[in-house]
């Protein structure tokens, strides 16, 4: 009996339910082939059902796609809707709740995509970024004291727990071991300025490192790795950072793999549910045009599917990407793709 | 009578001396041009010292460098002291006792020098970042609960009050008016995650706004800007943020300006006394071999010239500086210029 796999759909904001729509073609298509099913459940959380309802993720959902195999997210942002209140009702309540406390995001540039840097190439720009998830800046803490005085006082706490640090940390060692490419596993901090926080960070890294011998520890500032990302792609292998840090370092990372065309990420809980996504925005100018460029959607269903244990239909996908990519799209911007978002979607599916 | 500066030199670490000694050369051959005289009185501080003494800085020295008109500063950094001792103890103690509230950043490409940027010219790379200097996660406010234990918890907390928050802006606003290049001031913040720290920044920003309002106002999270930064630096005039992505996108600038050889820094107390640096570490490696580039510490010259209200001065410096690089630098890299250190100084001495 074919295996079968539960799927929530979140289409979300903007451009977002056009490039899933696409991603769902490729989805179905590799999964005829390989031989397993995807049931889908579609979800409507998003800027519009905020206007609508005052509401952002009610907690009934959160047990509903608590049961799901994996999520598969669009985008989530609204023009109309206050900076701030989606991302971290919608975005950030899912990743937390569910306890996603990986965001990894494998920067590849493939061939034919054009990058802003000089003398690089894809030998070049392939490394992985393993981003803590749950903690750090992101959880919220802090506070306003004699706020709209001219005393006032405004606090944004960092929060890192030895458990959440660990588990990270362990599941980016594994990761590089895994990955065997160089074993190198770089620590991207700032333990010269953030004493505490990067203090934990750092004595938990080298105390896991006595566990995984075959791995070579390296150390960064962030600073510095932004600089080398930019000077020297090639020196990484597998980088791993807090939340904060890895927000940063990931956008640096797409751009240099390509742009919000191309780059993906997941948000995984080993032990549970896991969520892929397109990193771009929900791009509203571009909704409904049919312009949007899909891939970034297709390679987080990529994703989607390595981490449910469908490595070769995951392989498949990437291979029809890579192969579009050098013989048939002009570019990865809106507009210029040289094809339209559901053509892209359509030739991925046929060379899969 | 000429007028006479009394300036604080510390060469510190590495290569930190080597590069100061073209600097001044450089200052005191332009101060004989212009008519006016500098009084330097050089202070060891830094590696060799904590090493021997165990002594960062202490508060004598703090009052005497408090009453000079300017500090010029080499590197800190040893590659026998723990990361943080000597950065904390020195370069971040005299930015917050001497209440240098802006970091001060030119990311400009000048005409000879390589970028890794695709596409990008002189014309494209042009921007000035403005960086909040005494507050943020850098004012060392955290702390650790149950170390060392699998509970351990460790807090590292950014702080940022309506008046230092205000005073960066303000400075940043000015600033942007005098330049007059675009008349575009962008705050770089995370208003979506941080909704402490950037409300108040946010907050403040539009407030000012309105005595500004000559100056077109932009926002963009601090992810985003280090996209842009790479993809389209030319969007850019002012950016203004806080201490932390200040360093980063700071970095990220220096990189695409051609690197730690020519990127300075001031550090600047507009009622108080400033500090003016290269940016780059002190390159233990390199120290005393005569072949690390000092155009940063000459640059860093030029900020302090400027500061101090030599501003022909400090446009000769420029104009040297330029006409070097185009004409004999033959790259910015340590042993790769075609010349030695004092070679690029007695040039630039030369030329201005
Ligand atoms: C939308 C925003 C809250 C989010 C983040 O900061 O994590 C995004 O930038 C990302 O990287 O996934
Ligand atoms: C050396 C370090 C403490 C410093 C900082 O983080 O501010 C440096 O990176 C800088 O940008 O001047």
């Amino acid at each position: 009996m074919a295996k079968t796999y539960q799927i929530a759909v979140i289409p979300g904001d903007g451009t977002g339910p056009e490039v899933i729509r696409e991603g769902v073609k490729v989805l179905e298509a590799v999964s005829v082939k390989h031989g397993f099913k995807l049931e889908l459940e579609e979800f409507d959380f998003g800027g519009e059902r905020y206007k609508r309802t005052g509401e952002t993720l009610p907690d009934s959902a959160l047990n509903e796609l608590s049961k799901k195999d994996a999520i598969y997210l669009g985008a989530i942002g609204h023009p109309d809707v206050k900076p701030g209140i989606l991302e971290k009702g919608i975005l950030l309540k899912l990743r937390f709740a569910l306890d996603q406390y990986i965001n990894l995001r494998p920067v590849k540039l493939y061939e034919g995509v054009y990058t802003p840097l000089k003398d690089k190439g894809p030998a070049d720009i392939d490394f992985v970024v393993i981003r803590e998830n749950t903690e750090g800046l992101y959880t919220g803490a802090g506070g306003f004291l004699k706020k709209g005085t001219p005393d006032e006082i405004a606090i944004q706490e960092s929060i890192n727990t030895r458990k959440g640090v660990e588990r990270c940390l362990r599941y980016a060692f594994e990761y590089c071991r895994k990955r065997n490419k160089k074993k190198e596993l770089l620590l991207c901090g700032k333990t010269n300025v953030l004493t505490y926080a990067f203090d934990l960070w750092e004595r938990t890294f080298h105390e896991l490192a006595q566990e995984y011998t075959d791995i070579k520890i390296q150390y960064a500032h962030v600073d510095a790795t932004c600089m080398w990302m930019v000077k020297n792609p090639e020196w990484f292998d597998v980088i791993v950072t807090d939340n904060m840090f890895g927000d940063i370092i990931t956008d640096l990372g797409a751009i240099i793999q390509g742009g919000m065309g191309i780059a993906a990420g997941a948000n995984i809980n080993p032990e549970g549910v896991s969520m892929f996504e397109p990193i771009g925005g929900s791009a509203p100018k571009y909704a409904g045009k049919n312009m949007i460029n899909p891939l970034a959607a297709i390679c987080a269903g990529q994703m989607m599917l390595e981490t449910l244990g469908e490595e070769r239909a995951a392989a498949d996908v990437e291979q029809a990407v890579m192969k579009a990519l050098k013989k048939d799209i002009k570019s990865l911007s809106a507009g210029k793709m040289g094809m339209s978002t559901s053509e892209v979607g359509d030739l991925i599916a046929k060379y899969v």
